[in-house]
């Protein structure tokens, strides 16, 4: 954006200044970095130099008026047409923080700026900035104050950025990590996800942020695809009924001392639209085969029940038959815009606008990939690419990209930030640790936790397990282990309980021994540690063997030489347990003790013999913060399991698909009897009764 | 149809009679119960009653004129109109020649009839007659012959029925049987198709068939599928050059003394209209997935490139983006008829308008489902059902089924009907035995098995075999086994020569001695027989270890208790060998004797560590009749390997589809690439130089 010494004809007006001053003069910079000066009052914003209030900078006017003054004004400023376009670009790309700010070292916590750097970013690409990092809150606080007021008082326009984060189950930095969203989805409780993604949005409110990457609504019926764990499983109901339960948690209120037309105080970004839950041969972002009917019938239902009001979309990387989703005039236009009336702004993942040439190899030249994507509806373009829409400008000036394009996507982008309020105040708030990791919202994730866990087997009523009893032996490599699952960032982990922590913390004030032996690594053949696991079962009256997949957080899970079974390109080919993993159970089987199985995974595992063999069997996909309290709570009858599947399971990789709600005809046998026996299907649980831990006995039906 | 009593203005007159009468005079009944004296001359057929013949009997007449001239005359017949209708329905409906024959006992020559069923079939099922059985030669052209002239001469207007039979790879009855189209495919060889499609098509002639039920078209992209073998692989290019070669065997030519606008001896029948080899999950019948883009792309090539001169077209039992082919007005309609202009026959596959109730549920009623078929685009109803088209009459008089869509459907069968000269002759020939298993055919068969056969792997050139070696070892379950694939009739295997027979018969003159020890059984765990494998390659100089999959014969195949790994409805979720065979292969290996593995199977088998380990690998997909013999002169060098892949051979199930054309950014990684090292690529061939077994030892580049 123009840099405020260009000589237009709107200029900030002395009100402003005059309030800016004597406001800072009081509050001044804080040890934080916050800047509480800026939160002054609503009336005193932006005027023109005559005094005038620019319409779009009244905060009582109408959104739509909003946008149409300042797409007017942009027409009528004194700008060269060329200027004017490099204006408009500016909007559709989006920026990072790290452009004024380093954000290499997440320990890092100096307060120091950029200033090149930062007015280099907003030069050309201030539509959103990019702030998902992890980092000391006051640095980020500092950082995206920094980089609103640049906007908001170095810049002609003053328009506001929309500051960008991840948030799929918990907001990234150091927020409260939730269940992924697979576990999320199992407690088949939508109003609680409401509460949960509020508390979620909260954090990332105080701290500045306005958008979060979240929810996804892809359905889980390709299980060899790594993002399993992000979606609300396989159905497009359940999905539906999560996803706007999610929407609605980030969203609703409004910002602090902003217009009353905002309608949302954090904008959820539904992704990825659409279908891309079903990559060809479970290979992330590969193709995805399907017509309209499956398009209609599947992966649109979810988007339209839960979107239509979030503040953002986003594509995705694939292409359904054969179109990349990301210049798909049918998805992004005829339907989103023109069919379902969706109003705000659409962005690319990152980088996929230059998939265009590399990936689907539809466009030769960068200005292609920018043409058509904009053309056929996308508003901005995401980092991680080469910023196709830089080209924009010249195109649009030699006349081949039409400016009208360009008119309805800078609407949109228009749209989101004055729904959010942001023209009015897009800073960071001064208490925002009082909203950080609060006990209120840990109380709300431990029930979640709770509802999380899903009873698949239970033999002879072995669960639940009574306090009475003298040992326990905790066995297995997810037992001393904190699996988030992915989009957690750097150490996330280190927040969470452990099984092992859990149980302890449970059996505190008990009797009950905890014998613990790990067995094996999750990720090596190496049996030599199960003679240890074995006698700890053998001395033990009951033995719980923990294994699954894991995932990596987000540096580590693109960080070569790493290893995963599960998360973002993590695909398999195999869904059983990997290394010693099944061996080991089966070893603790053998040895007689009641052995009860816990899956901690982030997608269905294939070993039926453990359902058929094991006495009882739970499913933990990834959990949250407190999920290992959550399970030693469940095993001893603390709460009762009310878990359900969100995805079937299948009996082994070659049964897929196995999602339940499938074309009539289209299951001439189950895929589970091409083997013997059948299969988990969606909304499984064991429903007999339990007995809550308390002070009767009493059974209480689930 | 209407039997010849009632008094019709049209009637067969004097003319015909008098030449009936005469020749029957000089000829009678043969011995074999073919009529020779029914092959008389072109003019002599018959006349309106006043002595003029009747446009549609004129052998001169242009075909469109002859259809329009019996439609014409079938509205001005003195019929009620509900006569009228029923005698419509016939034409859309196939009977069956166990209608008047007992076909129950494959082995029964009896040479008698059943008169009321004759009349029976006649009167509601004679558009096509299935005879598709194996039966005694005699038996077949005796039941044939008392059919069509009971048509030809007891039915006022004389229509002749087109009479079905299969013949994927070879004709069914005892004809020749020729490798599946999987090892059909691998020569890469269109010309020799051609030339073998034409001698099935002559056996098939003779014994007065006119239609066969193939080729099949489908495309194997979906291993899982039983079905691959039917198919000519995963490409639309080299399926279409197949499919295409295989119709113009069967149909070029004319059959005998009829009328010079006949454009076919028999019809070829491309199956399965459409997209019908990707069922989801491997499952046959189950839904295709898929869009405009793959639609056109993929599934459709083949049909257009190779059917639209074919006589018939069958659908498929599948929904394509959940809509029924059997009843899919966008393929059957707007694009066969509309857009590619299809003149003729187009069937359902058996049962199949049935399933529109039962399968995909989209009727509740058999009205519904004759009405929707035949609207959408189907012009007859094979059995295997309810007969739903019967329900056609009242609807029309009823007035809920429109008399155009009646029409437009009767002129497709007419025109197949005509193309194939049956009006004028659609009797056995008398001398169809000169036509059957002749030595010719066989040198033709014996040609394209050799050129059927793929080397996959040889290391160090350990092949060829020299014929001084001193001995082999045959090992394996496949080795003194003749395994044809599906679609062959009961005990076909009789006439195959199974490769140890080969071997045998190929080192007839040779010192090289054969150990044979079979190791294993196809399906069983037992290893018992183990020790004496490995004592035979152990003794020997090499040891050829024959595994693989296999089909039944298709009385077998549908009989439940019975047992095979591929072939219709004989679906799959793990594509390694079964049973104890990977392990012999093993045991094999490690006794140190060179091994040379011989895959006979119908689809590729996922053991890598087979093609990784041993000394070569061959791939023979299901042979024909000669296979035994090819596979040891392909060993010994007596013909050099020239298959090649027409599918690609995935890692395991796990890791599929690897069809080589895939979309462009469909492989971010190669699905062998999730676990180490790659696959086996369509076309793929070890082109090293082998030497011919000839009287001189030079090489010869293959």
């Amino acid at each position: 954006m123009m840099a405020r010494d260009r000589k237009w004809s709107i200029l900030l007006g002395p009100v402003f200044s005059a309030v800016w001053l004597s406001t800072l003069a009081g509050a001044g910079l804080s040890p934080l970095g916050v800047r509480d000066d800026l939160h002054f009052s609503l009336e005193a914003r932006g005027m023109n130099i005559d005094g005038s209030l620019p319409i779009y900078k009244d905060p009582n006017a109408d959104i739509e008026d909003r946008c149409a003054a300042l797409l007017w004004n942009r027409s009528t400023l004194s700008l060269s047409s060329h200027e004017v376009l490099i204006f408009e670009a500016n909007f559709r790309i989006q920026g990072d923080i790290d452009g004024w700010m380093n954000m290499t070292d997440p320990l890092d916590d100096t307060l120091t700026y950029n200033q090149t750097g930062l007015e280099q970013m907003m030069e050309y690409k201030s539509g959103a900035i990019w702030a998902g990092y992890l980092a000391p809150w006051d640095k980020i606080v500092y950082a995206i104050t920094v980089g609103q007021q640049y906007l908001m008082e170095n810049t002609t326009l003053g328009i506001p950025a929309i500051v960008q984060s991840e948030g799929l189950h918990g907001f990234t930095d150091n927020g409260t990590t939730w269940p992924s969203p697979i576990g999320l989805a199992a407690s088949f409780n939508a109003p609680l996800l409401t509460e949960a993604a509020s508390t979620i949005s909260t954090e990332a409110e105080g701290l500045g942020y306005s958008q979060l990457f979240a929810p996804v609504l892809d359905l889980s019926r390709e299980l060899r695809w790594g993002r399993v764990e992000e979606n609300y499983g396989e159905d497009p109901f359940l999905t539906s009924q999560m996803g706007r339960a999610y929407v609605t948690g980030v969203q609703s209120g409004r910002r602090r001392n902003v217009s009353s037309t905002a309608i949302a105080r954090v904008a959820a970004t539904c992704k990825h639209f659409t279908a891309y839950g079903s990559p060809q041969g479970g290979l992330n972002i590969a193709q995805v085969s399907g017509g309209q009917r499956e398009l209609h019938t599947y992966y649109l239902k979810p988007f339209h029940y839960a979107c239509v009001d979030a503040l953002s979309i986003m594509t995705a990387y694939a292409s359904y038959d054969g179109i990349p989703n990301v210049a798909n005039t049918h998805l992004l236009t005829d339907i989103l815009r023109n069919e379902w009336g969706y109003q705000y702004f659409v962005t690319s993942d990152a980088g996929s606008v230059d998939l265009l040439i590399t990936l689907h190899g539809v466009c030769a030249t960068r200005e292609c990939a920018a043409k058509i994507a904009l053309e056929h509806g996308l508003s901005g373009e995401m980092g991680g690419g080469t910023y196709t829409y830089l080209t924009l400008p010249d195109q649009i000036q030699n006349g081949t990209v039409g400016i009208s394009y360009v008119d309805e996507t800078v609407k949109t982008i228009l749209r989101t930030k004055f729904s959010l309020g942001l023209f009015e105040n897009p800073y960071p708030y001064p208490d925002y640790r009082s909203t950080l990791r609060t006990q209120a919202t840990r109380d709300l994730l431990h029930q979640m936790e709770r509802e999380a866990i899903i009873l698949l087997e239970n033999r002879n009523s072995v669960l639940p397990l009574s306090t009475n009893i003298s040992s326990i032996a905790l066995i297995g490599p997810q037992s001393d282990r904190v699996s988030f699952g992915d989009y957690v960032f750097y150490n996330a982990s280190l927040n969470g309980i452990s099984p092992l922590d859990g149980f302890k913390e449970f059996l505190e004030n008990s009797s009950v021994q905890i014998n613990f032996a790990e067995g094996c690594k999750l990720w090596s053949n190496d049996e030599s540690e199960f003679p240890a696991a074995i006698a700890a079962a053998k001395k033990s009256d009951v033995a719980i063997v923990m294994v699954g997949t894991w995932s990596l957080d987000q540096t580590l899970l693109w960080t070569p030489g790493t290893n995963a079974t599960t998360g973002e390109h993590v695909d398999l080919s195999d869904l059983d347990l990997v290394g010693a993993q099944f061996p080991l159970v089966q070893a603790i089987q053998a040895t007689g003790t009641p052995t009860i199985v816990v899956f901690v995974s982030g997608k269905p595992v294939t070993n039926p013999w453990i359902q058929e063999n094991v006495d009882a069997v739970i499913q933990q996909f990834y959990p949250g913060e407190l999920g290992g309290l959550a399970i030693a709570e469940i095993v001893f009858g603390a709460t009762n399991p009310s878990g359900r599947l969100p995805v079937s399971f299948p009996r082994s990789v070659g049964t897929t698909p196995v999602f339940y709600n499938y074309l009539k005809g289209s299951r001439p046998v189950s895929p589970g009897e091409i083997t013997p026996n059948g299969t988990l299907i969606f909304g499984h649980q064991v429903k007999e009764l339990l007995f809550y831990y308390s002070l009767n006995a009493e059974p209480v039906n689930a």
